[in-house]
């Protein structure tokens, strides 16, 4: 199902500047028996995200109402709201008074084996390198033509790619961000230059900080990650998968990973705004 | 007129790759007596953007025939050509054998006072700054958050930003190449890091050679801009307009620029690929 502006619809115009200029944001959902996961997360995002481009952000009843049914009826799904600045002549100025455009597109909940939640996945390094932009740092936006050319590199050997900046700095996965397991500790890249804030990422910080577990967050370089006791990735759709493997070298998957990734699954009913 | 794959159209399916990454290029040529102006110019550059993205070339047969249709019966207009990869699932993966989308929309040929191309501009040094990123350099892609957002800055009090990138050196009009006037000889910004590689730039830069004119490539300062001669901007739709004040500040405005204003407008007709 897919509601544009609220209508049911699989069309925009070629006017709007989501489509000419990358002009927008987005978030993705997961959808748990009806309802959006940690949606008032996604919602505080998307509203720094439009406040950072200057988009004004749809009333929250609006927004409820149109998540509330797309999602009915949806028992494991994926919602991707995407938030346009609309439709416009010719140019880059933002036209005055534009209407943003809400597009809301549910799919099937992704399928990915059960081992790579409790095992492990493999990544490669990317050669693709993110720029370094803090004024789009950490928002979702719609130019996401570095992550299209990262996830280039790969078919299916491998399940997700780490990503750095052209600083060398690493930044994040292609679709997920990155922690450091590092003795009872953890690290995580600091994203002000590059780099989407993950919802998850926040909530595994929350976590950490209740259970005292100290995580630093900070410029993390490719021998960081070589020296680290464990590495994992987060992102909303995934939860927390460990990696097992590293540009093709087994890497130890701590038990801290999968403590993490449990005490994380129990509160994905309730998930605290 | 809009046609959408060859057909007319004003919208295009939700799932395209254009609006939910910027995955895809775009072109913008000016129509003059029902003719592309320098099409073969900007086909080159498009080419060099889909090997650049991946995203395979229309054929040059189909794409003829398509913009002599939209610019047929029209005697001063704008043609933008977009070409996304195409519709696609869910992910950044580029799906496998996707159809690239071909937008061809034509629009009013833009009404600049002759002041501005015969005296001058005021132009103000943008705040938003370019990030660098040499794998999406030159090439005219879909993401331009940062050109809208520099072009925010600014309702109409001037007529053009001019950018720098992160690292503080000057790039580029948000919607222009630059070039300054040092002495018998002009300058421009490289974009090995960033920047788009204009049509009307390189024309230029030909002319410059045709005539002797040193024309160097290279590292611009914003301390550069205030040594310089003189400045002008370069677009396909204005061609050349001299900078007459920077930042509030009058610009003298050397005759080389009107020299090299006249000599590009006699090329116009018939401009050379």
């Amino acid at each position: 199902m897919i509601l544009v502006n609220g209508q049911p619809a699989h069309t925009l115009p070629v006017e709007d500047r989501g489509l000419q200029y990358g002009d927008g944001l987005f978030e993705t959902l997961r959808i748990h028996h009806g309802s959006p996961v940690c949606w008032e997360r996604h919602r505080t995002r998307l509203s720094a995200g439009c406040r950072r481009l200057g988009i004004p952000l749809p009333g929250p009843d609006l927004l409820d109402a149109e998540i509330s049914r797309v999602c009915a009826g949806v028992d494991a799904g994926v919602l991707k709201l995407i938030l346009t600045r609309g439709p416009g002549p010719r140019g880059y100025a933002p036209p005055k008074g534009a209407q943003p455009t809400r597009i809301l597109q549910v799919a099937p909940a992704p399928r990915h084996p059960d081992a790579w939640s409790r095992e492990g996945v493999a990544v490669r390094l990317c050669t693709t390198r993110l720029a370094r932009n803090p004024r789009l740092a950490e928002i979702k936006h719609l130019n996401r033509l570095e992550q299209v050319l990262a996830r280039s590199e790969w078919d299916d050997e491998v399940q997700e790619g780490i990503m750095r900046d052209t600083e060398g700095q690493v930044v994040e996965g292609v679709m997920s961000n990155l922690f450091l397991v590092c003795g009872d500790g953890l690290r995580t890249p600091d994203l002000q230059h590059c780099g989407v804030a993950g919802i998850t990422r926040a909530r595994v910080m929350e976590l950490a900080d209740r259970r005292g577990i100290p995580c630093r967050v900070g410029a993390i370089s490719e021998a960081d990650l070589w020296r680290a006791d464990g590495l994992f990735l987060t992102n909303t759709l995934i939860g927390i998968w460990p990696v097992s493997c590293l540009a093709g070298k087994t890497r130890p998957v701590p038990p801290l990973v999968g403590h993490l990734r449990e005490a994380l699954g129990l509160t994905e009913g309730g998930c605290r705004a």
